[in-house]
Protein backbone atom coordinates (compact mmCIF):
# COMPACT_ATOMS: atom_id res chain seq x y z
CA UNK A 1 0.00 0.00 0.00
CA UNK A 2 1.34 3.83 -0.99
CA UNK A 3 -0.78 6.50 -0.01
CA UNK A 4 -1.34 8.53 -3.02
CA UNK A 5 -0.73 11.79 -1.55
CA UNK A 6 2.48 10.43 -0.50
CA UNK A 7 3.61 9.50 -4.11
CA UNK A 8 2.07 12.97 -5.70
CA UNK A 9 4.81 14.71 -3.22
CA UNK A 10 7.79 12.62 -4.17
CA UNK A 11 7.48 12.72 -7.74
CA UNK A 12 10.44 14.06 -8.87
CA UNK A 13 11.95 14.04 -12.74
CA UNK A 14 14.93 11.26 -12.41
CA UNK A 15 18.21 11.91 -15.10
CA UNK A 16 20.54 9.44 -14.24
CA UNK A 17 19.68 5.81 -13.76
CA UNK A 18 21.43 2.84 -12.73
CA UNK A 19 21.30 0.06 -15.69
CA UNK A 20 19.43 -2.99 -13.41
CA UNK A 21 16.78 -4.27 -16.22
CA UNK A 22 13.27 -3.45 -15.27
CA UNK A 23 11.06 -6.86 -15.86
CA UNK A 24 7.43 -7.53 -17.76
CA UNK A 25 5.61 -7.19 -14.91
CA UNK A 26 6.54 -4.08 -13.42
CA UNK A 27 6.27 -2.50 -17.09
CA UNK A 28 2.63 -3.72 -17.01
CA UNK A 29 1.66 -2.40 -14.22
CA UNK A 30 2.99 0.89 -15.34
CA UNK A 31 1.60 0.72 -18.26
CA UNK A 32 -1.92 0.12 -16.67
CA UNK A 33 -2.07 2.54 -14.77
CA UNK A 34 -1.61 5.21 -17.73
CA UNK A 35 -4.30 3.19 -19.44
CA UNK A 36 -6.56 4.45 -16.62
CA UNK A 37 -6.34 8.00 -17.50
CA UNK A 38 -9.10 9.52 -19.08
CA UNK A 39 -9.23 10.72 -22.46
CA UNK A 40 -11.39 12.43 -25.33
CA UNK A 41 -14.79 10.34 -25.88
CA UNK A 42 -12.71 7.78 -24.32
CA UNK A 43 -10.66 6.96 -27.36
CA UNK A 44 -7.34 6.06 -25.50
CA UNK A 45 -5.68 7.01 -28.50
CA UNK A 46 -1.84 6.05 -26.82
CA UNK A 47 0.23 3.85 -28.55
CA UNK A 48 3.70 2.81 -26.22
CA UNK A 49 6.69 1.20 -27.59
CA UNK A 50 8.92 -0.16 -24.49
CA UNK A 51 12.32 0.10 -25.90
CA UNK A 52 14.88 -2.34 -23.77
CA UNK A 53 16.87 -3.30 -26.72
CA UNK A 54 20.45 -1.37 -26.81
CA UNK A 55 20.66 -0.28 -29.99
CA UNK A 56 17.62 1.33 -30.18
CA UNK A 57 18.13 2.76 -26.77
CA UNK A 58 21.36 4.45 -28.23
CA UNK A 59 19.91 5.48 -31.56
CA UNK A 60 17.65 7.08 -29.05
CA UNK A 61 19.58 8.69 -26.84
CA UNK A 62 22.23 10.16 -29.76
CA UNK A 63 18.56 11.80 -30.98
CA UNK A 64 18.28 13.09 -27.65
CA UNK A 65 21.42 14.54 -27.68
CA UNK A 66 21.49 16.05 -30.98
CA UNK A 67 17.76 17.91 -30.16
CA UNK A 68 19.15 19.33 -26.93
CA UNK A 69 22.66 20.75 -28.42
CA UNK A 70 20.53 21.81 -31.85
CA UNK A 71 17.19 23.48 -29.93
CA UNK A 72 16.88 23.07 -26.13
CA UNK A 73 20.74 23.93 -24.85
CA UNK A 74 20.35 27.08 -26.41
CA UNK A 75 16.68 28.13 -25.56
CA UNK A 76 17.98 26.79 -21.68
CA UNK A 77 21.07 28.60 -21.13
CA UNK A 78 19.95 31.83 -20.27
CA UNK A 79 16.72 30.56 -18.26
CA UNK A 80 18.04 27.86 -15.93
CA UNK A 81 20.26 27.98 -13.23
CA UNK A 82 23.49 26.49 -13.70
CA UNK A 83 22.62 23.46 -11.25
CA UNK A 84 19.76 22.37 -13.37
CA UNK A 85 21.28 23.36 -16.79
CA UNK A 86 23.93 21.04 -15.79
CA UNK A 87 21.77 18.19 -14.36
CA UNK A 88 19.50 18.73 -17.67
CA UNK A 89 23.00 18.61 -19.87
CA UNK A 90 23.57 15.24 -18.09
CA UNK A 91 20.42 14.01 -18.24
CA UNK A 92 20.17 14.76 -21.88
CA UNK A 93 23.43 13.05 -23.34
CA UNK A 94 23.46 10.32 -20.83
CA UNK A 95 20.08 9.68 -19.16
CA UNK A 96 17.90 8.39 -22.08
CA UNK A 97 20.41 6.28 -23.24
CA UNK A 98 21.57 5.22 -20.05
CA UNK A 99 18.03 3.71 -18.47
CA UNK A 100 17.62 0.65 -18.71
CA UNK A 101 14.16 1.44 -20.46
CA UNK A 102 12.50 4.10 -22.70
CA UNK A 103 9.10 4.50 -22.99
CA UNK A 104 7.95 5.79 -26.30
CA UNK A 105 4.44 7.25 -25.79
CA UNK A 106 2.89 8.01 -29.22
CA UNK A 107 -0.62 8.97 -30.26
CA UNK A 108 -2.77 7.10 -32.88
CA UNK A 109 -4.48 9.88 -35.06
CA UNK A 110 -6.69 7.40 -36.53
CA UNK A 111 -8.39 7.01 -33.27
CA UNK A 112 -7.85 10.55 -31.63
CA UNK A 113 -8.90 13.91 -33.08
CA UNK A 114 -5.80 16.44 -33.27
CA UNK A 115 -6.86 18.78 -31.39
CA UNK A 116 -7.74 16.17 -28.25
CA UNK A 117 -4.07 14.33 -28.52
CA UNK A 118 -2.76 16.89 -25.67
CA UNK A 119 -5.43 16.50 -23.31
CA UNK A 120 -5.72 12.81 -24.41
CA UNK A 121 -2.23 11.53 -23.69
CA UNK A 122 -0.22 13.59 -21.08
CA UNK A 123 -2.91 12.55 -18.18
CA UNK A 124 -1.39 8.57 -19.35
CA UNK A 125 1.86 10.05 -19.03
CA UNK A 126 1.24 11.59 -15.96
CA UNK A 127 0.21 8.35 -14.18
CA UNK A 128 2.69 6.58 -15.71
CA UNK A 129 5.19 8.87 -14.03
CA UNK A 130 3.18 8.46 -11.23
CA UNK A 131 3.01 5.10 -10.98
CA UNK A 132 6.99 4.34 -11.72
CA UNK A 133 6.85 6.84 -8.33
CA UNK A 134 5.01 4.56 -6.61
CA UNK A 135 7.25 1.63 -7.44
CA UNK A 136 9.48 3.62 -6.17
CA UNK A 137 11.68 3.77 -9.78
CA UNK A 138 12.66 6.87 -11.59
CA UNK A 139 11.37 8.61 -14.75
CA UNK A 140 11.38 11.68 -16.76
CA UNK A 141 8.88 13.50 -19.02
CA UNK A 142 10.52 14.67 -21.95
CA UNK A 143 9.32 15.71 -25.22
CA UNK A 144 12.46 17.05 -26.87
CA UNK A 145 12.70 14.46 -29.61
CA UNK A 146 8.96 14.32 -30.86
CA UNK A 147 9.88 17.53 -32.94
CA UNK A 148 12.32 14.63 -34.80
CA UNK A 149 9.55 13.15 -36.45
CA UNK A 150 11.31 11.68 -39.09
CA UNK A 151 14.05 10.32 -37.02
CA UNK A 152 11.76 9.28 -34.50
CA UNK A 153 9.64 6.75 -36.72
CA UNK A 154 12.90 5.14 -38.45
CA UNK A 155 14.32 4.24 -34.99
CA UNK A 156 11.00 2.90 -33.95
CA UNK A 157 9.52 1.81 -37.23
CA UNK A 158 6.31 4.26 -36.47
CA UNK A 159 3.63 4.30 -39.13
CA UNK A 160 2.43 7.92 -40.66
CA UNK A 161 -0.46 8.15 -38.28
CA UNK A 162 1.69 7.40 -35.20
CA UNK A 163 2.98 10.39 -33.89
CA UNK A 164 5.65 10.19 -31.12
CA UNK A 165 4.30 12.55 -27.81
CA UNK A 166 6.85 12.23 -25.36
CA UNK A 167 9.77 10.18 -24.62
CA UNK A 168 10.16 8.33 -20.53
CA UNK A 169 13.22 6.54 -19.42
CA UNK A 170 12.23 4.53 -16.40
CA UNK A 171 14.92 3.10 -14.15
CA UNK A 172 16.33 2.76 -10.69
CA UNK A 173 17.28 6.22 -9.47
CA UNK A 174 21.12 6.11 -9.44
CA UNK A 175 21.07 8.20 -6.44
CA UNK A 176 17.87 9.57 -3.95
CA UNK A 177 15.81 12.14 -5.61
CA UNK A 178 15.38 15.21 -3.79
CA UNK A 179 11.93 16.94 -2.87
CA UNK A 180 10.53 19.01 -5.81
CA UNK A 181 10.88 22.49 -5.68
CA UNK A 182 6.95 23.93 -6.36
CA UNK A 183 5.43 27.66 -5.39
CA UNK A 184 2.61 27.48 -3.21
CA UNK A 185 -0.54 26.88 -5.07
CA UNK A 186 -2.16 30.56 -3.61
CA UNK A 187 0.33 32.19 -5.59
CA UNK A 188 -1.27 31.11 -8.82
CA UNK A 189 -4.74 30.66 -7.25
CA UNK A 190 -7.88 33.59 -8.17
CA UNK A 191 -11.02 33.13 -6.38
CA UNK A 192 -13.84 33.55 -9.03
CA UNK A 193 -12.17 36.19 -11.41
CA UNK A 194 -8.85 36.58 -12.04
CA UNK A 195 -8.19 39.67 -10.42
CA UNK A 196 -8.93 38.28 -7.03
CA UNK A 197 -6.10 36.56 -5.39
CA UNK A 198 -6.74 33.35 -3.28
CA UNK B 1 -4.29 6.50 3.39
CA UNK B 2 -5.26 6.13 0.36
CA UNK B 3 -3.77 3.45 -2.00
CA UNK B 4 -2.00 5.28 -4.95
CA UNK B 5 -3.11 2.28 -7.31
CA UNK B 6 -6.61 2.16 -5.81
CA UNK B 7 -7.02 5.89 -7.02
CA UNK B 8 -6.03 5.29 -10.55
CA UNK B 9 -8.39 2.45 -11.12
CA UNK B 10 -11.18 4.46 -10.11
CA UNK B 11 -10.85 7.67 -11.52
CA UNK B 12 -13.94 8.34 -13.81
CA UNK B 13 -15.35 11.33 -15.35
CA UNK B 14 -18.14 12.70 -13.48
CA UNK B 15 -20.96 14.66 -14.81
CA UNK B 16 -23.67 15.13 -12.06
CA UNK B 17 -22.60 16.52 -8.92
CA UNK B 18 -24.44 17.39 -5.98
CA UNK B 19 -24.73 21.30 -4.83
CA UNK B 20 -22.72 20.98 -1.24
CA UNK B 21 -20.16 23.10 -1.00
CA UNK B 22 -16.18 21.98 -1.13
CA UNK B 23 -14.45 24.02 1.32
CA UNK B 24 -11.05 25.86 1.12
CA UNK B 25 -8.42 23.60 2.70
CA UNK B 26 -10.08 20.73 0.07
CA UNK B 27 -9.41 23.25 -3.04
CA UNK B 28 -6.09 23.70 -1.32
CA UNK B 29 -5.24 19.85 -1.32
CA UNK B 30 -6.36 19.11 -4.94
CA UNK B 31 -4.48 22.00 -6.08
CA UNK B 32 -1.13 21.73 -3.85
CA UNK B 33 -1.17 17.99 -5.72
CA UNK B 34 -1.81 19.83 -9.28
CA UNK B 35 1.16 21.87 -8.51
CA UNK B 36 3.49 18.61 -7.92
CA UNK B 37 3.04 17.97 -11.04
CA UNK B 38 6.04 18.35 -13.62
CA UNK B 39 6.56 20.82 -16.16
CA UNK B 40 9.15 22.17 -18.74
CA UNK B 41 12.40 23.57 -17.24
CA UNK B 42 10.05 23.77 -13.86
CA UNK B 43 8.50 26.61 -14.89
CA UNK B 44 4.93 25.66 -13.48
CA UNK B 45 2.93 28.14 -15.46
CA UNK B 46 -0.15 27.42 -14.33
CA UNK B 47 -2.88 29.53 -12.87
CA UNK B 48 -6.32 28.14 -11.31
CA UNK B 49 -9.29 30.34 -11.38
CA UNK B 50 -11.35 28.75 -8.75
CA UNK B 51 -15.14 29.63 -9.13
CA UNK B 52 -17.41 29.36 -6.65
CA UNK B 53 -19.63 32.33 -7.06
CA UNK B 54 -23.00 31.12 -8.77
CA UNK B 55 -24.05 33.67 -11.52
CA UNK B 56 -20.13 33.30 -12.72
CA UNK B 57 -20.69 29.59 -12.84
CA UNK B 58 -23.91 29.82 -14.62
CA UNK B 59 -22.01 31.97 -17.08
CA UNK B 60 -19.78 28.68 -17.53
CA UNK B 61 -22.18 26.41 -17.80
CA UNK B 62 -23.78 28.12 -20.82
CA UNK B 63 -20.64 28.81 -21.91
CA UNK B 64 -20.09 24.70 -21.78
CA UNK B 65 -23.61 24.20 -23.12
CA UNK B 66 -23.03 26.72 -26.17
CA UNK B 67 -19.89 25.11 -27.31
CA UNK B 68 -21.52 21.90 -26.88
CA UNK B 69 -24.43 22.85 -29.09
CA UNK B 70 -22.52 24.27 -31.56
CA UNK B 71 -19.35 21.96 -31.90
CA UNK B 72 -19.03 19.31 -29.41
CA UNK B 73 -22.63 17.36 -30.05
CA UNK B 74 -22.50 16.90 -34.00
CA UNK B 75 -18.83 16.15 -33.90
CA UNK B 76 -19.60 13.69 -31.24
CA UNK B 77 -23.16 12.28 -32.34
CA UNK B 78 -22.58 9.95 -34.59
CA UNK B 79 -19.17 8.24 -32.95
CA UNK B 80 -20.50 7.75 -29.13
CA UNK B 81 -22.79 4.92 -28.57
CA UNK B 82 -26.31 6.47 -26.94
CA UNK B 83 -25.60 5.94 -23.88
CA UNK B 84 -22.21 7.56 -23.96
CA UNK B 85 -23.66 10.75 -25.69
CA UNK B 86 -26.62 11.01 -23.53
CA UNK B 87 -24.16 11.20 -20.64
CA UNK B 88 -22.04 13.87 -21.74
CA UNK B 89 -25.08 15.26 -23.12
CA UNK B 90 -26.44 15.53 -19.71
CA UNK B 91 -22.88 16.75 -18.32
CA UNK B 92 -22.41 19.61 -21.09
CA UNK B 93 -25.87 21.04 -20.64
CA UNK B 94 -25.94 20.38 -16.39
CA UNK B 95 -22.79 19.35 -14.95
CA UNK B 96 -20.58 22.40 -15.27
CA UNK B 97 -23.38 24.90 -13.61
CA UNK B 98 -24.46 22.57 -11.30
CA UNK B 99 -20.94 21.71 -9.85
CA UNK B 100 -20.33 23.77 -6.75
CA UNK B 101 -16.39 24.35 -7.78
CA UNK B 102 -15.40 25.16 -11.16
CA UNK B 103 -11.76 25.08 -11.33
CA UNK B 104 -10.53 27.03 -14.75
CA UNK B 105 -7.05 25.68 -15.50
CA UNK B 106 -4.66 28.05 -17.54
CA UNK B 107 -1.42 28.43 -18.92
CA UNK B 108 0.44 31.93 -18.10
CA UNK B 109 2.60 32.48 -21.73
CA UNK B 110 5.34 34.61 -20.22
CA UNK B 111 5.81 32.05 -17.47
CA UNK B 112 5.81 28.85 -20.21
CA UNK B 113 7.12 28.60 -23.90
CA UNK B 114 3.80 28.10 -25.73
CA UNK B 115 4.90 24.20 -27.40
CA UNK B 116 5.53 23.24 -23.57
CA UNK B 117 2.32 24.13 -22.21
CA UNK B 118 0.38 21.00 -22.94
CA UNK B 119 3.48 19.03 -21.71
CA UNK B 120 3.21 21.57 -18.47
CA UNK B 121 -0.29 21.99 -17.82
CA UNK B 122 -2.02 18.11 -18.69
CA UNK B 123 -0.12 16.46 -15.80
CA UNK B 124 -1.15 19.02 -13.53
CA UNK B 125 -4.28 18.72 -14.47
CA UNK B 126 -4.00 14.87 -14.18
CA UNK B 127 -2.95 15.18 -10.69
CA UNK B 128 -6.29 17.54 -9.51
CA UNK B 129 -8.29 14.99 -10.76
CA UNK B 130 -6.76 12.03 -9.37
CA UNK B 131 -6.60 14.01 -5.52
CA UNK B 132 -10.18 14.31 -6.44
CA UNK B 133 -10.78 10.44 -6.41
CA UNK B 134 -8.53 10.24 -3.44
CA UNK B 135 -10.58 12.26 -1.40
CA UNK B 136 -13.86 11.20 -2.96
CA UNK B 137 -14.76 13.88 -5.56
CA UNK B 138 -16.07 13.57 -8.96
CA UNK B 139 -14.39 15.82 -10.81
CA UNK B 140 -14.12 15.85 -15.03
CA UNK B 141 -11.42 16.73 -17.73
CA UNK B 142 -12.99 19.20 -20.04
CA UNK B 143 -11.62 21.45 -22.90
CA UNK B 144 -14.31 22.67 -25.40
CA UNK B 145 -15.11 25.55 -23.64
CA UNK B 146 -11.09 26.85 -24.06
CA UNK B 147 -11.55 27.47 -27.73
CA UNK B 148 -13.63 30.06 -26.78
CA UNK B 149 -11.39 32.39 -25.35
CA UNK B 150 -12.97 35.79 -25.86
CA UNK B 151 -16.03 34.50 -23.64
CA UNK B 152 -13.86 32.93 -21.03
CA UNK B 153 -11.74 36.75 -20.95
CA UNK B 154 -14.89 37.69 -20.51
CA UNK B 155 -16.42 36.08 -18.07
CA UNK B 156 -12.86 35.58 -15.73
CA UNK B 157 -11.01 38.66 -16.38
CA UNK B 158 -8.70 36.58 -17.98
CA UNK B 159 -5.59 38.91 -18.97
CA UNK B 160 -4.61 38.14 -22.34
CA UNK B 161 -1.50 36.57 -22.07
CA UNK B 162 -3.60 33.63 -19.96
CA UNK B 163 -4.77 30.72 -21.95
CA UNK B 164 -7.43 28.48 -20.53
CA UNK B 165 -6.51 25.30 -21.27
CA UNK B 166 -9.37 23.13 -18.87
CA UNK B 167 -12.04 23.30 -17.37
CA UNK B 168 -13.16 21.04 -14.51
CA UNK B 169 -15.81 20.66 -12.81
CA UNK B 170 -15.63 19.24 -8.94
CA UNK B 171 -18.03 18.40 -6.17
CA UNK B 172 -19.52 15.34 -4.57
CA UNK B 173 -20.81 12.97 -7.56
CA UNK B 174 -24.75 12.61 -7.78
CA UNK B 175 -24.48 8.99 -8.06
CA UNK B 176 -21.76 6.31 -7.76
CA UNK B 177 -19.25 6.14 -10.64
CA UNK B 178 -18.53 2.60 -12.09
CA UNK B 179 -15.06 1.42 -12.68
CA UNK B 180 -13.58 3.32 -15.95
CA UNK B 181 -13.90 1.25 -19.12
CA UNK B 182 -10.25 0.35 -21.04
CA UNK B 183 -8.49 -1.66 -23.21
CA UNK B 184 -5.89 -3.42 -21.62
CA UNK B 185 -2.13 -2.03 -22.08
CA UNK B 186 -0.72 -4.63 -24.08
CA UNK B 187 -3.36 -3.67 -26.99
CA UNK B 188 -1.44 -0.93 -27.29
CA UNK B 189 1.89 -1.78 -26.35
CA UNK B 190 5.28 -2.26 -28.50
CA UNK B 191 8.46 -3.91 -28.08
CA UNK B 192 11.39 -2.44 -29.21
CA UNK B 193 9.82 -1.39 -32.55
CA UNK B 194 6.11 -0.68 -33.54
CA UNK B 195 5.39 -3.75 -35.72
CA UNK B 196 6.49 -5.94 -32.07
CA UNK B 197 3.35 -6.30 -30.43
CA UNK B 198 3.92 -7.06 -27.06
Amino acid sequence: MTDFFDVVARQRACRVFRADPIDDDTIGRLLTAATFAPSAENKQPWEFVVVRDEPTRAALGELSQRAWNETGRAFSENRLTPGMLAEVDHGATVGVAGAPVNIVVCADQERGLAATIPSSIFPAIQNLLLAATALGLGSALTTITTGYRAEMQEILGLPEHVRPIALVPVGHPAKPLGPPRRAPFAEHTHRDRYDRRW
